[in-house]
């Protein structure tokens, strides 16, 4: 174990970037959403820079925004995770894939079998960002006219996610034995049939590919409200984070962890890794000059609509170079229309600044030196607001270049990340334990001692 | 176009082979299932042999057969396809990548979306062979205690076929214009919403990933059934055949092909590729002795067991060393009966070797040397029986290397196979043209014409 508490660093990614704006910028890809070699090229980039992993952002229709928007989004098309992560796999060699799957519109065979292959393709870098959807359209592509209930997706999620699980241990990590001699391929007593019958899901098994080189791909939620952090506290071993400021995620890190010590698991096991835009400039004077202007690349047509759906108010009569009206309450999602009346206030936008805010990203966000960004790192990481971030480039590739020449080798220097990779698998890097076999866990227990003298799995 | 007849040659494949003795054979790979530069290799030598694709086999369970039988066969786990062909497409350049996928168990927005983000990573390379799942033991992985009946099955294909070919056509090929001054992405004009409401499917779109490469990626069915047959010829562009002879072959082909001008399609744009499994000695005698000795490898409390199966009748308390009995009639498949008493007639084979090849491989199979294997497809070719084949390789990777030095040379050399690749996409490889966009036929034609003088797709 190192001495300091070390950062950890997802890059969490579309194509352009998960900027609206991205693709205009000066320098940008604007057609990385068909070019496979741009995002080799990045996903190799984030390698180099020692990135824990490689996130990839996923929705499964395109997004819902009037015609006059999407026209303008670059986000209406993106590779499939599973195949773009397959085919990464193949030109990287240490960093973690993570692809976001819901469980809401698909299947736990197919699920749990597409993460084992992935993980054994990539010899243990495959993470799952479990995800239910929440986007209405999408029941339209998926022969349903109704949008599951909250409870209903997350009751399913749930049990989606215990049937994976037992999928992926459907067989002894030493289950195959290949004996050429005798004929004997696996050992019978070594392959556990799930038979799962619960409420939502009814699953046979066993899972047609051997149990995944990480044991389990890491499990990755998202987790927010108060079921989605006692499921995170229960299940998860990363999360991304939405926390905008450190306060925030001192509190959600303290409640977090706190719940995962009333369960039972080490604290360490769980790591929460909030999203956070990143610009980095020479002076900080430069880096907000270059998210303004980036900002100033969203179209009002699509900021202003996506500001008045925020705000549940149509606020398009009034002037756009001028300040935010008193927005009245309404029955819409309290916190969006706080979260974004709050930004106006503290960051003393005009309308159409927060209309841009409001079509790209209105999160957390570092923007500032290589020095300033890893004092802000360090300081999350020091007060236990997080144990490191989902880094969103503003565009790419320069936005990411800026981040890896300039302040990756900034928090190196203070010692608190990496300097090369010291594990082949995503659970290295994460410094995760390798889960036992649920039904096998005597002979997993033997494989890990007789492997590394470690302790077994929580 | 070439003067002679070309063959087509597609690899069918599983990581260590399609006979359940190939993992016990000399020099074999028998944990190819779980190591993906065993596979590399594979792709790399097909690729390297001029192949047309390489094929991947599926099933969506551990295959269903008693325990004892089940434990001595290899393919028992797997890759799964849309991962392991999206990274052998990054070790590869030109080969193209068939994915089988099921109607039945998955949703078309899922697949149309993966084989479209396949095509793009391997830059046109990709085909998609339908599949209904009649393995009635899928279903209880996927929530379904009762198979679907055969004919609402072969019903869900047809539309589910429609949907995704559908889904593909959403954008039009220019559609993304990327005006970074206008800030306009995409032709709202060149985007088409599918809005499908069937029998059984409803599917709204538009798909999130622009239209393949290869317009739609090539469509690969089974089909032998009469109604297999008229699915086929209205829509297939490759049949991977069954027929077990030559003259059976032509029967099909005439059949198929005559179907297709009925329905106004050109007969040569659907390739009919029997299933091949092709062993090459240096003599017509070494080649039988190594399929023997193969054969051999079939543990014979497997093969008994697949033999009464494919019998219906149980054969197991006749001296394994004697003669097949007179089977009596029974209700189960005669086509399965009838075939498998044949083969025992044709070939004189005693009950051991029957049931090794009932559990293993009982189909079109070409022993001998080089030159007679050539003839034989060479035969197959001028008398129409196919327009080339689906070759199994009897073990890995040997058998393969074998037929890659061998036979391929002596076909190149007769000048009825391509000694590099002419184009760079599987259309390209199989002679098939680019289909029109359904929905923007007329900005699909003027592109084609820019682009090749071609006629517009049929």
């Amino acid at each position: 174990m190192s001495q300091t508490r070390q950062l950890h660093l997802g890059a969490f990614m579309r194509p352009v970037s998960i900027h609206t704006g991205a693709w205009r910028y000066p320098g940008a890809w604007p057609d990385a959403n068909f070019n496979l070699a741009h995002i080799t090229r990045l996903a190799r980039t984030l390698e180099a820079a020692k990135f824990d992993a490689f996130f990839m952002a996923d929705h499964l229709a395109v997004l819902n925004m009037p015609i006059e928007a999407l026209k303008r989004s670059h986000t209406v098309t993106s590779f499939e995770p599973f195949t773009l992560l397959s085919a990464l796999a193949m030109v990287t060699e240490r960093i973690g894939l993570v692809a976001t799957a819901s469980t809401t519109y698909d299947e736990p065979y197919h699920i749990a079998r597409r993460f084992a292959s992935l993980d054994h393709i990539s010899a243990g870098r495959a993470g799952w960002n479990i995800v239910t959807t929440g986007n209405p359209e999408t029941s339209f592509n998926f022969g349903s006219d109704q949008h599951l209930a909250h409870a209903t997706r997350y009751a399913r999620a749930r049990e989606f996610y215990d049937v994976v699980t037992g999928l992926w241990d459907s067989w002894a990590d030493d289950a195959f034995v290949r004996d050429v001699e005798q004929g004997l391929f696996f050992d019978p007593d070594k392959l556990h049939v799930l038979g799962h019958e619960g409420e939502h899901l009814s699953v046979r098994g066993p899972l047609n590919i051997g149990r995944p080189v990480q044991g389990w791909p890491v499990i990755v939620q998202a987790g927010a409200s108060d079921a989605g952090r006692q499921l995170a506290a229960e299940t998860a071993e990363v999360i991304f984070g939405s926390e905008a400021t450190r306060e925030g995620g001192k509190a959600f890190y303290a409640d977090v962890k706190g719940r995962m010590a009333v369960v039972g698991r080490d604290p360490d096991h769980l790591k929460i890794l909030p999203a956070a835009f990143v610009v980095v400039g020479e002076t900080v004077e430069e880096a907000r000059a270059k998210r303004a202007h980036l900002d100033s690349l969203v179209h009002y047509d699509s900021g202003i609509r996506s500001l008045n759906i925020m705000l549940d108010y149509d606020v398009s009569g009034f002037d756009p170079d001028g300040p935010l009206p008193d927005i009245p309450e309404s029955n819409a999602s309290k916190s969006a229309r706080d979260r974004t009346v709050a930004l106006a206030r503290r960051e003393n936008l005009t309308i159409r600044q927060l209309a841009a805010r409001a079509g790209s990203y209105a999160g957390l966000a570092f923007v500032g030196t290589a020095k300033t960004i890893a004092d802000e790192m360090e300081a999350w990481l020091d007060e236990r607001a997080s144990d490191g971030f989902n880094v969103m480039f503003p565009w790419l590739p320069g936005g990411l270049d800026d981040f890896a020449t300039q302040v990756v080798p900034e928090l190196q220097r203070r010692g608190i990340f990496r300097k090369d990779y010291e594990g082949t698998t995503l659970r290295d890097h994460l410094g995760l334990p390798r889960p036992e076999n649920r039904f096998f866990a005597k002979a997993a227990r033997e494989v890990e001692s007789e492997a590394a003298g470690d302790q077994p799995a929580g």
